[in-house]
């Protein structure tokens, strides 16, 4: 590490800019000295060491040209529609005050309208390593900027599949979070009521840090939704992923059906469950979001720029903003009303149903169907584009989250598969795509409203009880080692379990481990707990008090305190000789 | 009590149908015979002491025409929209199956749509005491069913208002939930968003009891709501109530300012705050149902029949669907997100600012503007019915909870006002209410998902720390008395505590309280937890396991078992000669 580091990363990616020559990706550029500005600021916070309040410190940028960034102009690929925000998009805004650097503006399908990456007067976008190919879109710039290694992130919006599309054409990590979770004031919207923010990286855990800054309630954006008490924060023990049935799979080439079928096996590799399902009512959805009245959203937000026939306005854009505002509105009810009992059908699949657990924790499935050359697409440019909406456009209309990951390559091009779950799952698929890539995924937890909960014996990863804490969708935090200012007897009857109660002074620090659980899962928890168990406050040897398992009544039972925690007085204890607390005399 | 308590009951309903003639209530009645062996059979069933499986037995009910009674026909008011459904709607089916028996159909404004009553081909339902006035609507002949005694309770439905104008011109209590916490399937829809199942009884605590029974979720709803992790189980002990300026009350004659003010007067002598909050933007959206795009969804359900030009089409209903019809779909989405917007700034005044407890629980509001003749909405059909919705319009689009209650009377009619909250805080608004009227609120709790702990000193009523189970939103159940086996000590410090052990046999048995809180308050209230202290198992007298607070370490300290209770040794205890624990020798 250097004492600039950040200006060295924007230097490189300056080089990288200049070097590709893709003026397509970009509709505004920030003004390099203003970068290099914020670059040094950074760089001397960092030398300051200030490090912690800016966890993102250097991390390069890239915005959709459909988000606010203060100081640049917005435009959602429309010269005409240009405004100068004088505030950021809350996603845009949490980025920066975690200290990553916005480099610019990407271009993007006008109006966020389309999947394929070419409906821009800025020109359309070329894949970053087929340039005669698609980039994917609507996210199109933002995608290709991390594809060609400018910025570690870019930010993008997802209706239809424009987060994911283009992430699964790069080979790169695309995250559509639920509904909510990032505000969308600062967006212009493509169809309000299903627009999302999304994250694209080359890896994994990059993505995770970003989204864990962004994603939060923002008081002003009427759409803002919070964590509910309900959120698993980890996958169940058997993870079960849905998969569709060959016959669902047909829009693809014998490629790509290879590729996907390579990633079903990766699934049972990395010791999933799969279970094949009814994609029916998600591909009955997903026809609804063009083809019916639920367009008549994207007339709202662009249609007084199509009805002036303002300059620059891309054509295939054009002609399905018009036709959206002859809809009546009666139309868009009826349509709302069928999506919703289609939802209510096609969530089944995520059900347990009366206490066996058949429903499956997330669904795997291609992200899109091809990689169209831009020829081919301007050839033919609304068809191939729905088609390429096939797997994705249910997602937000059915109120789920998603993420796009790399599945190897298929004719030639990346191959991508999208996890997908109902809202809220978030750090579930997330969890299961970390383990579809063979990675750890512990960088971050995005649910909140969390606590910890330390536990010592029975619960422990490995003992009888452990199932308690993984059914309540309670996550691992690490292991933990208690001040010196406890005893641990070993509790009469079976199964054998410990008791951990506080002694003030002249106690013993304890070994055990940290789970993290909602609010909800741990008064469940409680509500499980044998009489004389109980949960309060314990200090760890670092001073933190969290909370942790204890036993109320302890007379008379074994003290084996000097093993210093249960796994080691199961593996070495002497069974034979109790000690008994407290102690005579 | 007689051994034909359901029979007498339907006998005395019968007596009161014949004696009132008023036929225009209804719209189908139940056979008579049928509900005489309906009847007969719940009066063996509680002969036979299954009393407490059907908790409402012989609770008499009528339910508006729009909701499906399983072999009565649903017609909406509208003679060729009849059929006859085969299930009824979950409401219906809860009550029945808790023993209630439904006595008929009544007379509403067509599709639901009106505030006055008189729109139907059934006749205009006239007011139960005043039969020259307007009975209010859309559920007219279900209040006037319960105003005129035939009735126990009665189902209505509520978009605009329809299930608590007519309960404030009779006098009764109209409670309409949070959206989607009573299913609407089996419905016909007015406004397919914004429509609530409503209940009206003359007394509070019956309202309640029915309507414990009917909220709950069913899968086959798509609107079906849960209650949320953050729901309060009451009132903060310092209750807020927002009251309008008096410009807001411009539309009400100089008698209803009146009694609106002296009900004012009774929420303060009640013990209540009030403060004045700014209803600008709740007016503004109340105008949006009928005057905007909203309506829209009137056309999803009523359009093909008044398209089609059907007789017994009412001409005020038929003209408001027609119209709905040529609205475009954009503008609805618009309509939608300025309604969004409206609303963020609206409910502003139920928040809290930065930890300062400046927002209020509930707006105090008068129900509706005035009681006009039948011969004036005549004259006049669509501006009165506008008028009178002033102070309901914003409920649903705003997606709160209202409930309706007698305040006196005005211009010679019954007077009514509304207290309204944001959505899930039903319960509070329902303890306000009874606390207005004077009542006890503790008939049913209506949230699920919560827990029950008990607690034992600091935390007891009137105590220095009951602040934390209040703020938690926590709600007292009772007191309880322990098994015979725990011990109670005086922690040493201040402020003065007591801690709870477990001892095993030869303990004592404790008095404290049960307070029932949601599994995020008790989770929260775990965090608040000084070390020593924790949660788990209690036994009490009755065997019954429950939650409660105890003490992981009370060596040392002083036994103070024999008190049977912190309260009786804060009274009674004498502080000067401890005994301590364990005993000594």
């Amino acid at each position: 590490m250097t004492a600039h580091l950040v200006t060295d990363r924007v230097r490189a990616a300056y080089d990288v800019i200049d070097a590709v020559d893709r003026p397509e990706v970009w509709i505004t550029l920030e003004n390099r000295d203003a970068v290099f500005a914020q670059a040094a600021v950074l760089d001397e916070r960092m030398r300051r060491g200030s490090a912690t309040e800016i966890p993102l410190a250097g991390l390069l940028v890239a915005v959709k040209d459909n988000m606010d960034v203060a100081g640049l102009p917005t435009a959602a690929a429309l010269p005409s529609f240009v405004f100068s925000p004088t505030v950021s998009s809350p996603a845009v805004a949490r980025l920066q005050a975690a200290g990553a650097i916005v480099l610019g503006k990407t271009n993007m399908d006008q109006f966020a309208t389309g999947l394929v990456g070419t409906r821009s007067p800025y020109g359309a976008v070329r894949h970053a390593t087929r340039p005669e190919y698609i980039s994917g879109g609507s996210s199109s710039g933002s995608a290709v900027a991390v594809a060609l290694g400018i910025v570690d992130i870019a930010l993008g919006t997802d209706t239809a599949g424009s987060g994911r599309v283009p992430a699964a054409l790069h080979g790169l990590v695309g995250i559509k979070p639920t509904l909510g979770l990032i505000p969308t004031i600062g967006v212009v919207p493509a169809c309000r009521s299903y627009d999302s923010v999304t994250v694209f990286a080359q890896d994994l855990g990059l993505a995770q840090r970003a989204l864990a800054v962004i994603v939060g309630p923002d008081r002003a954006d009427p759409s803002s939704r919070s964590w509910p008490s309900t959120t698993r924060l980890a996958p169940r023990g058997i993870t079960r992923i849905g998969i569709p049935a060959p016959a669902d799979l047909k829009l693809l080439s014998a490629d790509a059906q290879a590729a996907f079928t390579a990633a079903v096996d990766s699934v049972v590799q990395r010791g999933m469950q799969t279970v094949t399902v009814d994609l029916a009512p998600f591909l009955r959805a997903a026809v609804l979001l063009y083809d019916g009245a639920l367009v008549a959203e994207r007339y709202e937000a662009a249609g007084a720029s199509v009805a002036a026939g303002e300059p620059g306005l891309d054509p295939v854009v054009a002609q399905i903003v018009r036709a959206a505002g002859t809809i009546p509105a009666h139309r868009l009810v009826e349509d709302r009303a069928l999506l919703d009992t289609l939802r209510t059908q096609a969530l089944r699949v995520f059900d347990d149903y009366q206490g066996v657990k058949s429903g499956i924790d997330a669904l795997v499935l291609p992200t899109t169907t091809e990689h169209p050359t831009l020829a081919a697409v301007a050839a033919d440019p609304v068809a191939i584009n729905a088609r390429m909406g096939t797997f994705t456009n249910f997602v937000n209309l059915f109120d789920l989250s998603a993420i796009a990951v790399p599945a190897g390559t298929a004719d030639g091009s990346p191959f991508g598969v999208s996890f997908i779950a109902p809202a809220f799952a978030d750090q579930v698929i997330i969890d299961i795509a970390a383990k579809f890539l063979g990675q750890d995924s512990r960088p971050a937890l995005l649910p909140t409203d969390t606590l910890d909960l330390v536990v010592f014996g029975a619960h422990l990863r490995g003992q009888p009880l452990n199932w308690q804490l993984t059914d309540l969708g309670a996550r691992l935090a690490g292991d933990v080692r208690t001040a010196t200012a406890y005893r641990m007897v070993r509790l009469p009857g079976e199964p054998a379990r410990p008791g951990v109660s506080p002694v003030g002074s002249g106690g013993t620090a304890l070994v055990g481990e940290r789970w993290t659980l909602t609010k909800s899962a741990l008064a469940d928890f409680l509500t499980c707990l044998p009489p004389g168990m109980s949960i309060g406050p314990i200090q760890l040897e670092d001073g933190e008090q969290v909370l942790g398992f204890q036993c109320s009544n302890s007379d008379g039972a074994e003290d084996i305190s000097a093993y210093g925690g249960w796994v080691r007085y199961l593996a070495e204890g002497d069974h034979t000789d109790p000690a008994v607390w407290p102690p005579a005399g």
